[in-house]
This record gives C-alpha cells, sequence and structure tokens, in this order.
C-alpha cells in the first residue's frame, strides 16, 4: 500500500485536539473521515504531534496508507473538499516510502507561541493569541529563555500526566521577539513534552512582566518540580509549525 | 457635552458592514447598543469611513458625544465590557473638543489589501485574506499601481452606487510587497470612493496573474468607465488600518 506524507493546517478552536476520541471532535478524526469519504476505505492518520485542544497548527504532518496509488494533487485536492467547512486543510501530499514514520522519523519540531500585550481584548486575533492587558520586557524574556537550551530533565515544564518515559530533552532553539504589540516565543528540539511549550511560555511571560527575574527560569528548571512552574500559558496561543525530516 | 474619539479594530466577517442597518447588524449599531447600555442614553457613533459587509478594522475611528464627562479608560473599558461577545473593540479613547469630526477632519485613511498566493484554501485565515491558487508576481503589481499614483478620475475603480459628488481623488500611496505566500496591498489618501479599494486590488491581482500588462492599470484609469475595472476584490481581504488627523 502507497503511504502519503501530508502537511497540514489547522484552527484548533473548535476541535478537541489532534488525537481521535471517542466524540469524533478531533483533528485526526475530520482527516479520517475525509479520508474515507475520498478512498471510501477506512484509514487512520498517524500525526507527528498530538496537539491539545485549541492548539493550532501551520504545518502538523502525518502519513497514511491508501488503498492503491492516487497522484498526490489528487489527494490533496480530494481531501480538501471532503474536509470541508471544518477549517482543516492539506497544504501540501507527497509519496514516501514504508520506512517513512511522521512521528518516529522526525529530527526537529518547531512551535511557536504568540502573545499580544495590548489592554483591550482582541477581536481579528481572539482564539488565535494570548492577550496580556500589560507590556512585556522582550529582552528580559530572551534572557531567561537562554537557561532552558540545552540537554536537561524538563520535569517542571511537564504536565503531570505527561507519558512520556524520560522527562529529559533537548532543547534547540528558544527565541523571543517583539513586534509591535505581539510578542512571538519560537523553540525547536526533536521532541517536547506534554505542554512543555506552553509552561516554558507561561513561566516567561512572568519575566516579561517583571514578576520573575530571568536567572528564576534556571532555579525553575533545577527544581525538577512540577509546582515551581510559573505557569500553563492558555491553548489558543500556540502553533505546531513545521517538523523536520 | 464632552466628545469622545475612540479607535476600534473589528472582524467585519459577522456584521452587515459599518453603516446602521434596520436589522441592526452593523458595527455601528453594536458601538450604539453598548453606548447606551453603558450610560443608559442613546447616542450614535459617527465613523471615519464605511466599511462594507465583511471588511475588517484595525483602526476604524469614530467620535460620540456622551450626557457627561467620564474618565477615557472608563469608557474605553467599559465598552469592551458591554460589546461582548461581539468581535467589535474599542482600542484607544481619548477626549476631544467638539469641532473635532471623525469623517470631516480626517487629512488621511489608510487601508492594507491582504492575498494570500496558495493552492491550499485557508484553515487558519479564514476570512481574513483573499486567497488565489495561483502564485502572484508582486513587483508587476507595484509597477501597475504607479500608474494610479496621484489626482485622477477614478471612475474605473468605483462602485457603480457610489454616492460621492466627484469621482476625483488623490491617490499618495499603493504599494505592493510580498512576504512568503501573503501579498499585502497598502494604499492611503485622504479619502476613498465607495469599492476604490477593492477595485483597484482586484485589477492589480490580474496584473499579478499575467492576465495584464502593468500598463494595463493606467488604461483602465484613463478609460473613466466602470466597465474597464479588473475586478473587484474581495470584502474579506481588505482592512481599513488608521486614519490620520
Amino acid at each position: 500500500m502507497p503511504r502519503y506524507k501530508i502537511t497540514i493546517e489547522y484552527d484548533g478552536t473548535p476541535f478537541s485536539g489532534w488525537q481521535m476520541q471517542a466524540n469524533g471532535h478531533s483533528v485526526q478524526d475530520q482527516l479520517a473521515r475525509a479520508i474515507e469519504r475520498f478512498t471510501g476505505v477506512r484509514a487512520i492518520p498517524r500525526g507527528a504531534g498530538r496537539t491539545d485542544a485549541g492548539v493550532h497548527a501551520r504545518g502538523q504532518v502525518a502519513h497514511v496508507d491508501l488503498e492503491r496509488p492516487w497522484p498526490t494533487e489528487t489527494v490533496r485536492n480530494a481531501l480538501n473538499f471532503h474536509l470541508r467547512p471544518a477549517p482543516v486543510v492539506i497544504l501540501a501530499c507527497e509519496q514516501v516510502d514504508q520506512t517513512f514514520d511522521a512521528r518516529f522519523s522526525a529530527k526537529a519540531r518547531h512551535y511557536l507561541y504568540r502573545i499580544v500585550a495590548r489592554r483591550s481584548p482582541l477581536a481579528l486575533d481572539r482564539d488565535r493569541a494570548w492577550q496580556i492587558g500589560v507590556p512585556l520586557d522582550a529582552e528580559a524574556m530572551q534572557e531567561g529563555a537562554r537557561h532552558l537550551l540545552g540537554h536537561h530533565d524538563f520535569t517542571t515544564f511537564r504536565a503531570s500526566q505527561c507519558q512520556a518515559k524520560s522527562p529529559l530533552r533537548t532543547l534547540d532553539t528558544l527565541t523571543v521577539r517583539s513586534e509591535g504589540e505581539n510578542v512571538f516565543i519560537a523553540t525547536s528540539a526533536r521532541s517536547f513534552l506534554h505542554n512543555q511549550v506552553r509552561s516554558m511560555a507561561g513561566s516567561l511571560k512572568l519575566v516579561g512582566e517583571g514578576k520573575w527575574k530571568p536567572e528564576r527560569m534556571r532555579e525553575a528548571l533545577e527544581a525538577r518540580d512540577r509546582r515551581a512552574c510559573g505557569l500553563v500559558a492558555p491553548a489558543c496561543g500556540l502553533y505546531f509549525m513545521a517538523v523536520d525530516y
């Protein structure tokens, strides 16, 4: 059976997350349904990463095996047709060999966290960013971020229900950039723990507000204790941007 | 009665446009309702420009007279409270004197038109941009745009139902910039005719596709004939960005 790699964009707002659920309200369910409508055969796409309810993707990747070979353009267009009106679209589709696994072949995952620092609520960017009513010091946040780079035990920045066997991860980048009223936190690693990006972003927000000194990020990391985490940033600001293979 | 200048952001998708309607589904209706809930007195905000159904604003400006003076922060916060859950927010509020008129005191209006040139539909940016399935030549569009700068009869780029007495307008800027899969058309003038920005953007899109040579923009302008307009770009890509006073 030919295997396809698909790159997916979605608005996470109306979904229970990536992962299939009994209620059928996940992104994976939407894709499985579109695949079945297109091919007539049930097939489950396997994703590079599980995103939580409300988390968005600009470049989630999945693989799926279809019963027979189709031109990749046909797969993309047919799935986009059958996905409507759900806010899930296939950006790209390519045929790959059976050794390709969206999750296990991934060499790096890239996430972006978006904060909007302004007094007023968001009209145009509602559910697309975390709105914070005070200005943030992006330089202090960047200074704090540096303490998390490299190979560490990230127990502090990991959801209590995280199922990974080890809390050890290698953080390759964690950069903070401000642009007008926006603050963007970009991060990449081979893999992340459950809620790791949102936990780092929530703690960095405290640094940006001046409630934490930048060095407090290192102390929190070294505590290896979930209670040392500042807070978990809301899902709506998080974007799964890309996967490298 | 004290006069307030308010700067407003809105998602135009669910509204019939800026202008008050018998059906009550306009942005102006939402604001009038919020003002009445806050002050107990009916007062109509007057806008700098009428936006059509589906057109967004990041910096619409209006003025409104209230029965008694309030701190500007109170006006902003109270209106934002009473506007919920409509996607309309007050970004700023200041007290101005009675000579200030949001429409007639305006010295320049700034609009942005956003196109996304890619094959796949939009998931995260649905209703926020005009998606076009082919690549656009932004340099050719910029070359075409130059022909419209300055003082001209813009009959070609004006809705047939436009109510302005004169079709003469002075276009101060019209620039085309590409950024990844986005093409942004930014324009400013003291005032615009009805549908002028969408008519210019729609014609420039034909230049970007190679269907029109850049000089065709000048020929279209000189025709002073609505039938010479390429097409009218959809409302969802248009943003009313700012007003200068």
